[in-house]
């Protein structure tokens, strides 16, 4: 009875932190039929914000780390990335009612990063007093270009290879050996065009700008005077429009499969342990803090909310947007930020905070 | 002849107060036909911010008050908002040239509160030093909510009453009592509704959010480094937009009966007074504060200029926008705002502060 | 050798300041295809702060200033954009493939003054320590309005010079001493008008309105806690945009003569020297300081980005915009931002800041 309080206790204090209180409250708003809505230009503008706060705070770090403690935890976020998109083709893409193109459009969605959900955990930590690399910034493109990358080309290769055998079996003209090639050609190309697009989106190139500046410039003055301050407020803001945006997501959610709501329920928790595991490996051979054990978690478990989507609309125009955006908007990303709190604790009780 | 510099020197020292400087300001641009303008996602953002910083300072004392010390004052506003609607049901709507149904529907914006007003009045408190219950702002929507209602239902009952009496002269079927039993379910129904749209409206959302999240979180950090540092300045961003406003409403007011323009220009000092009152009764048997005497009169002074109009839209929509909106922000609130400096006076004269 | 490290090495120093450094991420985003973006209401909002920021600064300063010390610089200011424009009469206007109507609108654009590279001059000194009077801002609306005023009025004469000529040529009537007559009348309304339009802009409203509140009223407080922390970050911000500005006019350039693109990287040299040596006369005279030298080498150096072109698109409706607009935005303004070290540098050389 004791641990039920003390769950209970732990648990209430967690929604009761801005971060979480606000994503809650926007929740309530929507389910309420609120008419508030934060405009469209001022979101887009917050978000900007958001994205080169945390890139000019990973650059300044950048400028005075050293590139070989960067080096590990940004391959591993890479294989995460990679290996979240490679169970997303055994376990979402094969479930039934979830058609392969759409079941690898989902996983590299929830491959791919969230900047929002990162800029939720630093503030966290930041509460809780928890120390993390300033760097960490840096690790988002890792993750979430290999994850995009990856689930693209596996979904076009498939798809090539379907309409291949149905042209074979339709009596079409045969082609020797030129399946490969012009897939490899293909791939080569069409692998250029995603990184064109992930980094010419907004989202990438606003965090990829300020990484930039605080590499190569000296932002210090106008961080700590400017975007630094008013960094939790904005998140305040950003964490109610997520809150209704995902209310409202969830009913295009109810109209397809229902496998779409296991995965986007569970996998946020799975591959935030993927992440904590890589996180861990940095811990052992480089020292890696258990502030960037964490972050490394939730950058896992969180999927793309903002530059994900539309690099996947273009890049796989016949997937189901209301399937995979419903799914990571709706579900995956309120879980996703709703978990991290279980990684703190995991981090506190394995290495200890 | 020392008295009358005396007045003019407090005046002049009042207008150069940031809040009256930035209101003047603004109305002096439209009236130089400046083409400046705030955009309007700007001006919806900046009015979310300002509710959400009202809301969140009241959640934060609510959570700390003693809860009988705010049941008074709250009860007392509720009140103060029937009674100014009922003032109107026997002065304006009875005044030539004045439709009943246009009538109610400028009392209720009267009676209504306007969230800018009541900033600008904390504001100017605080620049003076003033102390003021936390609370107040939870007191807002006792006095807003009971003013529309209070005339929605009386316009909206006349109305039927009206149109049952054509029917029957005209010879129509007979509702032997059925008129009354008619009444209660149909106001119900409609008070529910009402109800439902002045909480679901952006701008009690926003305040009753923020109200919220001060009581059943803990935002304080976010509010002490957001919400509370950007107020006063927002807040003449604001001030400058509704002076902007007040003037290009004042043309609109022009075609409409000067009943209008008699009444905005009285009632924001005949409700101030009411609330002043209202106030003095709390302050003798709660030790309700001289800074929170004055909020209830500007409160009462003051007529909704953001989330009444679209209430009343929806709810009367046979009355005139344009006589009621321009009473009420071409003239009603810029009064309401010009005379906060009078409550402070008054207050300092009848309790000191 | 060793020099030119040295001027390598303080160019490198130069484009790592903030204010710098974000025009030229903002470049370099545009050159690379990036979808970032600031919304247009966004933008507007962000110009508005920053101008009632310089103009309350001034008026603050203004309030407490010497009025004589004021007068010659405010003098010299109108002198120097007339000046520029008859120089723009004599070269821009009269290069091959530039008709004299768009050279005299290059010119007046060129002449009048950017609010957005004067507040990244003064965040430059700021950031190196070098005081400047508090009034400069005061300074702007003489010299933008004096050569906006002096472009469109010698366009519009040489304009009516031209259509009388061609008129009577065609055998038309012969309008005896009429002319001057005419002439005079129609300049005197239309300088008014021009007068109008200018001070109704949203940029000049913005600045007067602040100038105005410094002067006659008492927003210290909400200057000092709003308006001067948020400046660097909003100007950052602007870099930004303008960075991004200027990149896409470039192409819009290439269509046009190639003298505009000659003009465009000379004349902010020339102007700069212009004004350079105005303040130096300044200085001699009244004891202006060198920070004040350097402010009047950046907005006689600068030309108007965001009041210009309206007034121009209003009063000479015949010129082309993308010439005007393409060699202010995509030329004349970077060169104007990357030049004020070179001011700051003179002025040190020549009067020691």
């Amino acid at each position: 009875m004791d641990l039920l309080t003390d769950i209970a206790t732990t648990l209430v204090a967690q929604m009761q932190k801005p971060t979480l209180a606000f994503l809650i409250g926007g929740m309530m708003l929507a389910a309420l039929g609120s008419k508030l809505e934060v405009p469209e230009p001022v979101y887009k503008f917050v978000v900007m914000l958001l994205l080169l706060k945390v890139g000019l705070s990973a650059g300044i770090s950048v400028r005075e780390a050293d590139l070989l403690a960067l080096a590990l935890p940004a391959v591993l976020a890479a294989l995460v990335g990679i290996a979240i998109v490679l169970i997303g083709a055994v376990t979402i893409a094969k479930l039934r009612g979830v058609s392969h193109m759409d079941g690898m459009a989902t996983a590299g969605l929830f491959g791919a990063v969230s900047a929002s959900t990162l800029a939720a955990g630093m503030a966290m930590l930041e509460a809780e007093g928890i120390r993390y690399e300033g760097f960490i910034g840096a690790l988002y493109p890792f993750m979430d270009i290999a994850a995009l990358v990856t689930a693209i080309v596996l979904a076009r290769m498939a798809a090539a290879r379907k309409a291949a055998t149905s042209k074979n079996l339709q009596g079409g003209t045969i082609t020797m050996g030129g399946g490969g090639g012009f897939g490899g050609g293909f791939d080569g190309k069409m692998v250029g065009g995603i990184l064109r697009d992930t980094f010419q989106s907004a989202a990438i190139s606003a965090l990829v700008l300020g990484l930039a500046l605080g590499i190569f410039a000296r932002p210090d003055a106008v961080y700590e005077s400017f975007y630094e301050p008013l960094f939790r407020g904005l998140l305040s803001i950003l964490m109610l429009i997520m809150g209704m945006e995902a209310w409202s997501r969830l009913s295009e959610l109810r109209k397809v499969a229902h496998a779409y709501v296991l995965y986007a329920i569970t996998a946020p928790l799975v591959h935030g342990l993927l992440g904590f595991g890589a996180g861990l490996i940095a811990h052992h051979f480089t020292g890696f803090s258990a502030g960037g054990v964490v972050l490394l978690a939730v950058m896992a478990s969180s999927s793309s909310d903002i530059s994900g989507p539309p690099t996947l609309r273009g890049a796989l125009p016949e997937a189901n947007a209301s399937a995979y955006v419903g799914s990571s908007t709706g579900l995956g990303t309120p879980v996703a930020i709703l978990s991290i709190p279980l990684w703190i604790w995991l981090a506190d009780l394995v290495i200890g905070v």
